[in-house]
């Protein structure tokens, strides 16, 4: 078994009115120090370790997971030990 | 400036539909081999440095940013260098 965990993000200069709005209530809280939130996705998906799961991951990210052409994704892969 | 990465994910044993949803639709796919997603938020907060940033995170997690009930949260906090 493999855990991939993968990190989706929005592109630089993709308005994020999610963390506009978070900033905001932050703001509000008295967190005034906030500058910028920018607000994105972690996934964890256990997956059963066939071979090539990075590349499968990969596909994933740009079939489904992630909207390429507004989000960035970044993954790790990690070896899940089971006793 | 510093920057706090946070990471939120759902405590083990909450339901996660968003996360079945993506299961199945990556079943569909023909992703058989994935046999659990769970989504989970990822956060990057642009913070001005006026000391105690991490206190401050932690207490932004608490009161906003994560619902400590059902959620966990973990961060990282960088240093931003402006050249």
């Amino acid at each position: 078994m493999k855990k991939a965990l993968v990190y989706i993000t929005l592109k630089e200069g993709v308005l994020d009115p999610q963390g506009k709005t978070v900033q905001h209530s932050l703001d509000t809280l008295g967190y005034a120090g906030v500058k910028e939130v920018r607000v994105g996705k972690y996934l964890e998906l256990l997956i059963e370790d066939e071979g090539a799961v990075e590349a499968q991951v990969e596909e994933m990210c740009e079939k489904l997971l992630a909207n390429p052409v507004i989000e960035n994704y970044t993954y790790t892969i990690e070896e899940v030990v089971t006793l």
